[in-house]
């Protein structure tokens, strides 16, 4: 593998060949070296290409591991290998980035059928180790199997530094909730991709970020070090990371939905396209921003406040929007996507 | 979930309802409790159930994943979905093992059909989070997705504590190479059962053996403790990853084939079924026992030289058995497994 000017690692092997028969090594070997090229971090002692990876974690180390399927969480028509490589990476280390850790290595197991062209790999590849240089982790390994359908693993590895981890079921009566980032885009852009009546490059912005999320994960870190008491990332959207933080804290929880920030073209295409905004906003998921507790005077700068942090509740999960409860008999039902209950595909 | 007095625990939900009916959020609720059950392992600061793990280190971590695929690399007829789990953790710690490190967390990802019965992903889980506690690990985390067949991957992390870690390529000329435990038995377990003149019963270990293999991984970090050059783990079979090594230090390497270790039941097995031993011990996979190289006077209790590491080949990999050279015009031609050559099932 030799790289260009651009920084693009050229592979030396027939990306029209497929992965059946050019052999697992010969692909392994070219991932491998995707992965080592370019500037080596301090912090790795050993990187991808032998049994495991050794890595300098100096402190406590943060781990998480995301899956995502062919067909069920993305497509290849509508998201290239890139993205899909990418987005992987971005959700493992938002959950790294939601105990307050920095993503500071990556592994990634592919499963692919035989008469996957290997390019189709390469490309994912490329993506993982884009999309983990731009969070300056690096990746220190993997696994390719043959499967039926491509199934991607990243599993992130951060390091906590001095911060002390923030736990999704910390939060505090009297605390106020922050988020980092504006929400609903992935699932705007869902929806411009599926309705016939607009076009992608009519909100070009939203289609880029239902492919791959771009929330800011150093605002990890950052929390945890302002004192953040809870924090997760938006996943599965809004209330149904609010559901999940009330039923791990005990506490009612209560939030304002003209206080969720939004970008401008979500507001736009929500109205040419005759959708309720507020669903996205709330219920939308896979954006990745982080949801926080905090006490009111530290909420650090790049956060915005939505709601806060009721009392105790005998009732729990216990969420309000707007004054009326979730799940209520007069509130709103806006639940976010469950793998097996709404699968994007089939 | 409840322990009983075996330890074993049980699930207050339905067994034969399918993963789809019951929706992965309950189903993962209940392999966080089977993950969490028992003793807490003091090096764990957050454990399952958060955004993510957090696990105090103390020093480097090693990483390592590995994928397995229904009929790729296991068949539920062969195997209970506790082994396959049983077997993913220990292909993942075999390979932290095999830089010195002492698997300490796993995390678990698993795909599966909407359609699987809820009982084959907790037996599955309960095979990883007994698999891991033999280890003295724990388990982390996970993913549960949707797939059209099950696809198991096991990330393990583990602490170098103070040994310096052993890479595949630091052979040096002069060492003696030797091995951890007998080699050969997977392979051998896996023709029983192949064969229809053998039952099962006539060699159970052999079979147990090759559903879920059991070498002694605390000899990897006592390798890297007696200052082990280059270390691997037998998953491709001896052959293969004898060239892997000579390729990765430029020397060749040679075994004496009658020094191999082998059980006496792997013996009478091969006699009784007409099959060539050698190729069982020299070209069987996934005992996951170790390799390594030492100096002579280095080699620690417990493992068996085999051979030695010679001059610097200009021609790498240089493997010779029994002064024949693999792949050479007389030589052996043994290879291992290759996911996408040679698959178990399909």
């Amino acid at each position: 593998m030799t790289i260009d000017e651009t920084g693009r690692p050229h592979h030396p092997i027939d990306r029209t060949d497929t992965v059946g028969a050019i052999g697992e090594r010969a692909v392994i070997a070219a991932l491998t070296a995707s992965a080592t090229a370019g500037e080596p971090a301090h912090d790795i002692v050993i990187g991808s290409g032998d049994d495991a990876a050794v890595l300098d974690i100096g402190g406590s180390a943060v781990i998480s591991t995301d899956t995502v399927v062919e067909g069920r969480h993305f497509r290849f028509g509508w998201s290239t290998p890139e993205q899909v490589g990418a987005r992987a990476v971005v959700q493992s280390s938002a959950d790294v980035a939601a105990m307050g850790g920095r993503t500071t290595g990556l592994v990634v197991s592919i499963a692919c059928p035989a008469e996957t062209p290997v390019g189709v790999v390469l490309d994912l590849n490329d993506g993982v180790v884009r999309a983990a240089h731009e969070l300056d982790a690096r990746v220190l390994g993997g696994d390719l199997v043959a499967a039926g359908q491509v199934v991607v693993s990243v599993t992130a590895v951060g390091a906590l530094e001095d911060r002390r981890p923030v736990s999704l079921g910390g939060a505090r009566t009297g605390d106020v909730l922050a988020v980092s980032g504006p929400l609903g885009a992935s699932a705007a852009g869902l929806a411009v991709l599926s309705d016939p009546r607009a076009a992608e490059s009519d909100w070009p912005e939203l289609v880029a970020l239902h492919r791959v999320p771009a929330p800011d994960l150093g605002q990890g870190p950052i929390a945890a070090a302002a004192g953040a008491h809870a924090m997760t990332d938006i996943s599965d959207g809004l209330i149904e990371e609010l559901l999940t933080m009330s039923r791990a804290a005990g506490l009612a929880m209560a939030v304002d939905s003209d206080a969720v920030p939004r970008r401008p073209d979500l507001v736009e295409a929500a109205g040419a396209l005759g959708v309720d905004l507020t669903r996205w906003l709330l219920a939308g998921g896979e954006d990745h921003h982080l949801l926080a507790s905090f006490e009111a005077a530290a909420v650090p700068p790049g956060w915005t406040v939505i709601g806060s942090v009721g009392a105790p509740s005998t009732s729990a999960p216990e969420v309000w929007v707007d004054d009326r409860r979730v799940g209520g008999p007069d509130g709103p039902d806006l639940h976010g996507w469950q793998s097996f209950a709404d699968p994007t595909g089939d």
